[in-house]
């Protein structure tokens, strides 16, 4: 592994960065669009539901839109790590700002799974019913939507192992 | 900061383990042993509240146990980078591990944190009580049982970025 070359590695730091990209902003957009209405209604109850009425989802498409829109950001400085193979301060910024976004990305994600969980199975013991019985949909683009991200993090772990890779090669 | 000896980083990078790992056990202890019995009851509803009545709950005392269980084994591991601060491949494995716990602390911590947001709040939309009304200190508990988590998250990521560093001493 350690006989990869500096060029090879930071190429392929750049298509982890694109594939996180799309994976993210993917999550963002499948999440960001989500709603149903029922196609009935009653006065006392309410048929519709959108992402938003669930502060978790919000907290998940803004996480990554924000991840996504750094990984953009981060694309600049890997070509500039395969061109100049030495540089060293600009690895250990991005070590660190991926790792803060890896939590963040984490922390949306795994926040919106626990959700999605409780919306499939709800909890008899403290009366929280399992709104997917009338949400198909909804429910189904939900769940859909953390593939990416997930996906994201995986890759963000991946990422970090290169960096350290990279910075390990002086 | 790119002038601290690379021992000093080592040794910070000791402390900062140990801290964390004070951090993700007292979450575990406290989380675990979360559970109230209210003065009252009757026949139809159940008034007792235990941690493992929410499986995110376990989640996170299981993640926490994992991750506290993982910096007791990475603490000889430490205390080799002090001793040799020139090792290399040791560095890049807990770059790794320390990335890959990162991940799972957040995940736990987040989930749980959106639990309790729920079980603070409830969600009139979807017909989610705030358990917490009835559940006072059982809330308390487990809101309390975060605080070790994120700041070991928050660990963690210095002692990535001190890793960076580390290996880019070379």
């Amino acid at each position: 592994m350690l006989k990869w070359s500096e060029q090879g590695v930071s190429i392929l730091d750049f298509i982890l960065r694109l594939l996180a990209f799309v994976g993210t902003l993917g999550s963002a957009i499948a999440m960001g669009t989500t709603n149903e209405t029922l196609p009935f209604f009653t006065q006392s109850i309410r048929f519709r539901a959108e992402y938003d009425d669930l502060p978790t989802f919000t907290f998940f498409v803004v996480a990554n839109a924000i991840v996504s829109a750094y990984l953009i950001l981060s694309l600049p400085f890997s070509i500039f790590h395969i061109v100049r193979s030495s540089a060293q301060k600009t690895r250990i910024l991005l070590v660190f700002f991926d790792t803060a976004m890896l939590a963040l990305l984490t922390a949306a994600a795994s926040a919106a799974a626990a959700i999605v969980y409780l919306a499939h199975k709800g909890n008899a013991k403290v009366n929280w019913f399992a709104i997917c019985q009338q949400f198909n949909s909804f429910c189904e683009r939900t769940s859909g939507s953390l593939i990416g991200s997930f996906s994201a993090v995986a890759l963000f772990v991946l990422i970090t192992l290169l960096s350290g890779l990279a910075l390990s090669r002086r």
